[in-house]
């Protein structure tokens, strides 16, 4: 197999559906990669409307619909088999983490794809912006916030954000940079307070894992994927199945194609 | 009544609710006015996905969840009664234009505000380009074009497009002022050539009014709200409810906050 990072998207998509499990990070460079969460069609317009009044933390790339497997995003593949690792929900509750959904499927599914910050990593890195928890070979540290979301219908929840630390001579950068990507969470939500999010520990996410974060270093904090996940499971739907954290659907979708001048 | 064009946007509504029935072009200027479409909430799902899907012609504003009556961008007032006339569609067909739908609502039903162009023609006027409809005292022509929605379940048509005549060295100001309301249609999707988007004939719209087009102006064609209003009449819901044409809510939402840098 050639470097991880010069796999092409269907290639990837092919080695997952082949059996590979392993976290997305890293692969197919310039490629952006998608949350992903299928629900029953009877919940989908309280999800895609949660998403249409929060779209910094719910930025959808497209969406699936009743039934549908595939779709321009994932040219060829097919969603039940193509993301390393399933998280399956029943009312809410963690029942299963399948490699395959294909047992679990429903002609009701609707599939959303959701975009990813992993997607303007690269660009900050482009930017001269180290990534703190690649460069300490961890997954991104991401909190719960005092934040509420606007609710829709029975999804409500609060914002759920990633932290990156930043050299604070590059804080601006870091800003300017992912500002130009609003499809993929855009500018930071938050700059420096923790306390103000109503985060007391740094050290201790409510997912992902914990960075060190050296002297001259600010908190900085995107809006995050998982914050839909989490309004959903709080609705308690009969059956919910998105991608096992860190393993993530790699599109056909260039990073670029999420750019604004 | 003091002027059309000062009174509040909550007078305004209170005057339609009293029975007033008249355009609302020309009234509470800075305010933002909206398409209303309500259906019920089993076809609420595709309109939204379609919206999503084509943000251009069909930039959501605000969505009143099933049942609810008003919201924050029509504080106080109510979706049956403040819009002046209204259009009912049973099965696509239209069976009533009344002047209030209380005998019409459903616990149902979902309404969608959508963004109008009138949004930004007065930062349009601000900037020195004259708006031919208004200087002509008629309502803007709209066409159907030959491009075609992206689908989303039943619903799916064509681009319905508004025109207004520029002078050719007005063009790229009316380019540049108007991209930056992305909220309510944005950049224009064409300029110049009404045979590219299938229209013969510009002296016949397909809504609205014809207008004089006078040497040296360019015909420039922006993503119109009635899109969305034709793709759902071509799903046949058993029930849908629209403002009449020109017949808009007045919001309380100014047309600065659609305004990105």
């Amino acid at each position: 197999m050639t470097s991880r990072a010069s796999i092409l998207p269907a290639e990837a998509r092919e080695a997952f559906r082949a059996g590979l499990v392993e976290p997305t990070s890293g692969w197919s460079r310039g490629y952006a990669q998608a949350n992903v969460l299928s629900i029953p069609r009877e919940h989908a317009f309280d999800l895609l409307l949660f998403a249409q009044r929060n779209p910094k933390p719910c930025p959808i790339l497209g969406i699936l619909e009743p039934g549908q497997t595939t779709g321009p995003l994932l040219a060829g593949g097919d969603i039940r088999t193509d993301v390393p690792k399933y998280t399956v929900y029943r009312d809410g509750e963690k029942v299963d983490e399948p490699t395959d959904i294909t047992g679990y499927w429903q002609d009701d599914l609707v599939t959303f794809l959701i975009g990813c910050s992993f997607t303007f990593e690269s660009a900050l890195q482009d930017g001269g912006v180290r990534i703190a928890h690649i460069d300490q070979g961890v997954n991104v540290p991401m909190y719960r916030t005092n934040r509420p979301c606007a609710p829709a219908g029975a999804m409500a929840g609060p914002m759920v954000v990633s932290m990156r630390p930043v050299p604070a001579s590059q804080v601006a950068d870091a800003v300017r940079i992912t500002s130009r990507y609003p499809a993929v969470h855009g500018a930071p939500v938050h700059v420096g307070n923790p306390e103000e999010l109503g985060i007391a520990d740094l050290g201790r996410p409510d997912f992902g894992d914990a960075v060190e974060i050296a002297a001259g270093q600010i908190p900085v904090f995107w809006a995050c994927g998982v914050t839909p996940q989490a309004a959903v499971m709080q609705s308690r739907p009969p059956l919910a199945i998105g991608h096992a954290p860190g393993h993530m659907l790699i599109t056909d979708a260039r990073d670029s194609d999420y750019l604004v001048p």
